[in-house]
């Protein structure tokens, strides 16, 4: 099931997906007005968006705006070198190697749609970032690996947009990596139940056409399971959180010399079995 | 003006502190329904405050439970090594000196009230610092240190819990300053108009009654207000986002040998002119 917000985020409405159409499940009356309550509702909200999207009405997709497919969540988590070969760029920019995942947070203020502008604001070492991003369903609260899959809802397409000056301004990656902008995501929340093993998925990104980062899944150094034990044993994970599981070699930063985004830039992130979002950066805003 | 949270999270009352009492301004019909809501409101909001509270029934102060003075902001940033003593105990730890601001996040989850149980966790090493917290009111992005004390609807106390093993699993902080119940704030929102100069407070901190932190907020390396000017710069405060200026000398595990906390351990942070906010560590849940 690809469930999306649309339209504008005074009057956001709630859909399903279908290929290139959208059954308006608002207008539809479904009983939940937000993602995040859809969320909260388990198997029985999907039961009733089943039922309530027989009989909504359908928009074409190519003429509605896909909105983030969640709210603002409650926390949105990332994890920095999670794969080797972006270890290895890390490296070179003399990042410490952690025993530990390294967790940083995103500013959920910075969380935008799947085609929204990237302001570059006061950087001038934009970089892009393409993530497979989970979404909690039941909180999790010290859940082994093998009890973390029960406590996803789904999934979608993350860029953890990162302004580089920033980000190493101090080792704790806080300023550089929540611009306002620089949280597209979307675009659309897959459920779980399609998606046949999260790490076994290809994501890719271009720039410009230009393909940049191109692996898989499965080479996560910590796997999304990992990943929700170890965070969960510290504190809980809620309905509606955000956990981005890191991002394969290919950066900009890590390009020698780097290489980053220019006003007018196109970046495209795709996962299989998800989609695609797709930002142009612009010029700055004052 | 002192605004408090009260009763239970399930159906809080917003509140007027007076001396012992307290006015009930929900009872007395208050339009406002969240301290978010309030805060938001601005001037008219206290007009609406100072009105409704001449009517509105009393209850006595020791009487009712007093919630975290704020709903889950959206964002709780804290400042570290931020008072020149405590920097030194920071050094003499290994953390590294940064040239910037250092800046961390608390993870909303972990907001608690000024008077909830610490839960230790998975912890062996817990610790305790005293923090001036501000609350945004206005949204803030981009603004000069000049105009950043408008952006300041009020102050609180907040305790900035540590869990020091799992602080320095990585450099990031992420894990070890966001326990469940690590964020004890209150005991309630002092607006901003009450207090003299947030840059002259004295801020001391208690440990079964005995004092150890002791010192005054003229010793910020970063004022707030150059605070808000870096954070800005980067990203927008928004209302009610809470920011947590640094703590000073005298944390635990700053002594030689280091001294954790320990179940039955009381914490008593005060700051003048806004109050004190006491939490007792429990021993760990399951």
């Amino acid at each position: 099931m690809k469930l999306a917000r649309f339209g504008s985020e005074d009057a956001p409405g709630l859909g399903l997906v279908e290929d290139d159409r959208i059954a308006d499940l608002t207008a539809g009356g479904l009983s939940l007005s937000t993602m995040r309550d859809i969320i909260a509702a388990g198997p029985e909200g999907l039961e009733e968006i089943r039922a309530v999207a027989r009989l909504a009405p359908r928009l074409a997709l190519d003429e509605i705006k896909l909105l983030a497919p969640i709210e603002r969540p409650g926390k949105y988590l990332a994890i920095g070198m999670n794969y080797a070969k972006h270890l290895e760029e890390a490296d070179r920019l003399g990042v410490a190697r952690a025993q530990h995942q390294t967790w940083f947070n995103k500013q959920t203020s910075c969380v935008t749609g799947p085609y929204d502008d990237i302001d570059p604001g006061v950087t001038e070492k934009l970089d892009y970032e393409v993530e497979l991003a989970a979404v909690i369903g039941h909180p999790a609260k010290r859940v082994s690996r093998e009890e973390a899959p029960k406590h996803v809802f789904g999934f979608l397409v993350a860029n953890d947009v990162s302004a580089r000056d920033w980000q190493f301004h101090t080792p704790t990656f806080t300023m550089g990596k929540s611009f306002d902008t620089h949280g597209p995501i979307g675009p659309w929340l897959v459920t779980a139940g399609e998606i046949s093993n999260p790490h076994d998925l290809r994501l890719r990104s271009w720039v410009n056409g230009e393909l940049r980062q191109d692996n898989r899944t499965s080479a996560m150094i910590h796997n999304l399971w990992e990943q929700i034990a170890y965070l969960s044993t510290a504190f809980t994970l809620e309905t509606g959180d955000l956990i981005a599981t890191g991002t394969p070699e290919g950066v900009g930063v890590g390009m020698e010399p780097p290489i980053f985004l220019q006003p007018g830039d196109v970046v495209r992130c795709e996962i299989e079995q998800i989609g695609a979002i797709e930002n142009r950066v612009v010029h700055p805003s004052d």
